[in-house]
């Protein structure tokens, strides 16, 4: 068997013929960042092969140059091992760990008059008497009959691992506990009461659940005491399954994958890479159980709940479900609408409590998820008579537009050029990434603002959205996306310096100087990423005007404009209406008709927690809301056309802009 | 580390320092029988040690004589390994393998018009229609929406394994398929309904589930096809457990001992030998289900339930629920009514469909289990007016006195001396064993008949009870169980050959020589033996007399003793009455009122797995039976002494055996 080297780490393994060089590292334990999920199509996971010829063959050299293939450059998921070799793997791109925590938190109150009972969950403490020859109940029946008699709970559940520790836990707390019970669920409403722990002593206290939104990038958590209802600690990190792919398509096609093949498997179940991606996922959630317990003074096994949102593919990845269909024509998850799952935490690894329930909120199509109708649930938008839009601007672009009455929702694919992959220079909204940027309208001149203050490692998406507008209102840029070589700033003054200039990629604009940055190379906006961005801004426009459309009511009449998603937080309004992302409402007063509400999908997954009202009330608005399949219709592609040019064909449809512009 | 060698295996390990030699033992995969569980009570695991001089320490030297000990004898579960030694097992007494099956199988019917909607499992064909971008409902409403749509069923739920496999199955059925649902269980009778599999095609047949009695001795399996309700195959063997304790205390005490301790802990839970037990057990089942399975062509994975009856030690070890509190005063049980345990078959680690349901059926008290109340609902004796005494003939003595108004029981720890444990030649009912014997009242000769027909191993339980009745009704034994030395036959005519002599335990009356036998030994009775039987027999005598006088009816009231347990079948009552076991209800006629039901408690299982009404009532039985603890009885210690007689101390109590004795 073909013996490979990995360098610079050392390591080494022999491999089946064929194998690729992604499997060959696997097999090494030599970390390769697929971000594309292996599809050969980011160019992301290039290593150089020495002594290559004649044992290996590439299967793709698409993001290879003549070059770079000829200096030993080869993609190791499109190279396939055919004698022994030596690979040198390139330092990857660090994932930096960047926690939303801290920042931008929105306070959350429990809802007003909580109490412990507006939940399924309850902690009964039991002084029960102790058997003797006169009363030789067993301890099961014993504690029912507490359990009864104190509290009027009968017809009680329990799994094994709880009746096999039955005994010893009532002998060995003097037969003075605490019942930790879950009376019902949403899909068992009249019961049966479930024994979920059984805790010696008087420990009303322990009673605790969590509230997790599984993004795509970014896992975020909330740990509540269900005594208060409070939030008593939270917790966000990138989702690990970011390294088997940035977007969506990308680990849906990774997990389809059999190993050994860079095909779809048709009868993927189970497959590793499905089992791999599902547990990482669970330990990015494990380690944001594990942060917020310490910080709370919580022991994880006190967490008795876990009430989980996330688009459909981030739901099935969890639960382990193949998530192909949503990819294939006709797009069909698996499930919307999980079953509560009782003692589910132990057997998808959660390290919380093993009995645990996992309550997966419901979604409504392939694209539109948990995380939209807890995001609806949130915003309120479904109690009101007022017209409201409510758009998750991210990878999918959700959008729902309507009111008590109705609901309609769309995705629409955007893309993630937002959030810094697809561009160039983009990159995450992490430290040293450019979040706004101002230019000079006679000197062309940019000046921009970083996040921590850092020198600039690249664009993030609020800093995509303000370069754009702002190239465009200065006349750089021109409606069709174009860069202007001939602005007359620059060609009057080429001591300027070359701002706009031509390089391998088309005409690109110089937003930093190699030496201001930290990553010593000049970072710029080229032609092909603003391509990339109108696409984006273009299918999000589209969408909700779809939706408006399809229920023949005119986006002037939408009262407010929600913006759903942590990213949405840091977007300037302005400058997003100034490129045709957002509807035009008007300057002034017309700013007040948008109004972010920070993560919104976590919000609504604490309120189904707490809630049993609001836990019903999700599933009618799942069970409530119509959903517009894009793909089948001739509106939204004709609205894509029309929304590709800055701001839109229809100068109308944005007058503060055509205000400006001229 | 001290190095175990074991002869004539030639297996070898290094143990600790302490370590006993059953441990080292097992370290190397050689099997030591330990009947007692041990305890250093039985002898059966004298093993003999080569260079033991202060390289072994005997804990206990019980069982073994001075010459034993000085020929190298030593107990292995008493003997702490110090050094370096050599260990010599003998061969071991053989558990020789014993179907049950075909003899003696009761026919079993369905109920009277048994329809499979009398029980909660169903298999629904669905023809769905396949998804469009018209119809883009998800794979898990598309199944609700077909189930509610053509049979009514709604509210499904499932558990992760099937949702995983959920979107394969459909596409790869061309969404023609057959769900597996369970309706309800006995502790939700509201549902909700549970997707227990989902099969490709039209598989109405696969629909089967299976009834099980573990015995401490026997573990016996029906093997149903729900559609019909009919037992398609049967089959039975020796419980594996027995190798680690033949009777419940010893496997109480094993189960309850912590590893490297002979002690038992005060903390077992989970402790190794209580999961050893457990794997015991579930293998022993796992067998049955393949040879059943087999037989009937039919698949395990098609094995959707179980219901699951024995006596509280042998559930809990079922279960690996910690019994030891079983064996401690006040006696009592982790639980008695087990909630049903849906999806449980894998966790237990029984090979049919893994989300089968398990359903234990309920007991009453420690000693009084799911065996007992099943043997009363296949008897019928709760539904009727007339006074019935039914008795579970085995190592508890569990007996039930009532009617349809009424049932008390109790448990009377008989002992296993009628299972052929505690007496010098006893046997169980296998090949060879002396099952019948007929003794001379002139010459005191005996002539006996084995099963098979072959030459004699041993005595029976039914062979003990008919050779100790001969020898009281020829006179050889007197009513306080001694052997007659100077009885006439023997006296007179010496010739006839020594059958009363003196053994090494005493007095013993020999049965066959040892040139008849399989066994190259005479086959004796002792008067320990007789002694044993005593007790055994008083015991079981003295349970029901309390039983009788704490409801205060007189015996004679009795119109119908009912007897249980495969044991029972084999008895002749003449002579069970000859020794007191049973009652005097008479001659002739009398013995009428006698009736063998054969497995009861496998029956009674079998009609709570086809029939709700069935299963709700095993239910009431269980909640109405009184349960008479016996341990804290006086009145069952005087009459335990009275009965410790042949037939009794009080003669007018058997009045056909008196008028026949004299």
């Amino acid at each position: 068997m073909p013996h490979v080297l990995f360098l610079p780490a050392q390591r080494s393994a022999e491999v089946s013929v064929g194998a690729s060089l992604l499997e060959a590292a696997q097999a090494c334990g030599v970390e390769i960042h697929i971000p594309c999920g292996g599809q050969g199509r980011c160019g992301r996971c290039a290593v150089v092969v020495q002594g290559g010829d004649g044992r290996l063959r590439r299967r793709s050299t698409i993001r290879l140059s003549p070059a770079d293939i000829a200096a030993g450059y080869a993609l190791a998921c499109q190279s396939l091992v055919l004698g022994d070799l030596a690979v040198v793997v390139p330092p990857q791109e660090e994932i930096a760990r960047h926690l939303v925590t801290a920042k931008h938190a929105v306070a959350v109150e429990p809802p007003a008059g909580y109490t412990v009972a507006d939940q399924p969950l309850q902690a009964f403490f039991l002084a029960l008497d102790p058997p003797s020859l006169a009363d030789q109940t067993d301890d099961w029946s014993r504690l029912q009959r507490g359990l009864a008699g104190a509290y009027g709970v009968s017809g009680l559940t329990a799994d094994m691992d709880l009746l096999r520790r039955l005994g010893e836990v009532l002998r060995s707390a003097d037969w003075q506990v605490t019942a930790v019970v879950e009376l019902d669920a949403w899909d068992r409403p009249a019961g049966p009461p479930r024994l979920v722990d059984l805790l010696p002593g008087r420990r009303t206290d322990a009673l605790h659940a969590i509230a997790v939104d599984i993004g795509t990038t970014t896992v975020s958590l909330f740990l509540v005491d269900l005594m208060t209802g409070r939030v008593v600690a939270r917790a966000a990190d990138y989702n690990d399954q970011i390294r088997r792919g940035e977007d969506i398509i990308s680990r849906i096609v990774y997990a389809s994958r059999k190993a050994g093949n860079s095909q779809p498997a048709a009868n993927s179940v189970n497959s590793a890479n499905l089992v791999e991606l599902q547990a990482l996922v669970v330990g990015t959630i494990n380690r944001l159980v594990e942060q917020a317990c310490r910080r709370a003074g919580v022991e994880p096994k006190q967490v008795y709940k876990a009430t989980v949102v996330g688009n459909p593919t981030m739901i099935h990845l969890f639960l382990g479900v193949p998530p192909e269909q949503i990819r294939l024509a006709p797009y069909i998850p698996a499930l919307n609408q999980v079953p509560s799952l009782p003692g589910a935490a132990q057997a998808l690894g959660l390290a919380i409590h093993p009995q645990a329930t996992v309550d997966c909120l419901p979604g409504v199509a392939s694209y539109v998820g948990a995380d939209i109708t807890a995001g609806v649930l949130s915003s309120g938008m479904h109690r009101s008579e007022a017209l409201r839009l409510f758009i998750d601007i991210g990878t999918n672009g959700e959008t729902v537009l309507g009111n008590a009455d109705w609901l309609i929702c769309c995705a629409c694919s955007a893309g993630p050029a937002f959030e810094g992959a697809g561009v160039e220079h983009g990159t995450r909204a992490a430290a040293g990434a450019i979040e706004e940027v101002w230019i000079n309208g006679d000197t062309g001149e940019p000046t921009y603002r970083t996040v921590g203050n850092l020198p600039p490692k690249g664009l993030c998406g609020s800093g995509l959205i303000s370069l754009l507008a702002e190239l465009f209102l200065a006349g750089l840029v021109d409606k069709r996306g174009r860069l202007n070589q001939g602005w007359p700033g620059l060609r009057d003054r080429p001591s300027l310096g070359p701002r706009v200039r031509r390089g391998d990629h088309g005409l690109e604009y110089v937003v930093a100087w190699a030496e201001e940055t930290a990553i010593g190379r000049d970072i710029v906006l080229t032609e092909v990423d603003i391509d990339n961005l109108l696409r984006t801004k273009a299918a999000i426009f589209a969408g909700f005007t779809s939706l408006a459309e399809a229920v023949g009511v005119p986006l002037e009449a939408v009262e407010e404009v929600l913006i759903g998603g942590a990213f949405g937080q840091h977007i300037n309004v302005e400058k997003a209406v100034e490129i045709g992302l957002l509807p035009d409402l008007g300057t002034g007063e017309g700013w007040s008709r948008f109004r972010f509400l920070g993560n919104t999908a976590l919000n609504g997954a604490y309120l189904a927690l707490v809630s049993r009202a609001m836990r019903q009330e999700v599933r009618n608005i799942a069970n409530k809301m119509t959903y517009l399949e894009l793909s089948a219709d001739n509106r939204f592609y004709e609205q894509f056309m029309s929304a590709m040019f800055l701001p839109h064909t229809d100068a109308r449809l944005f007058p503060s802009v055509a205000s400006r512009n001229t």
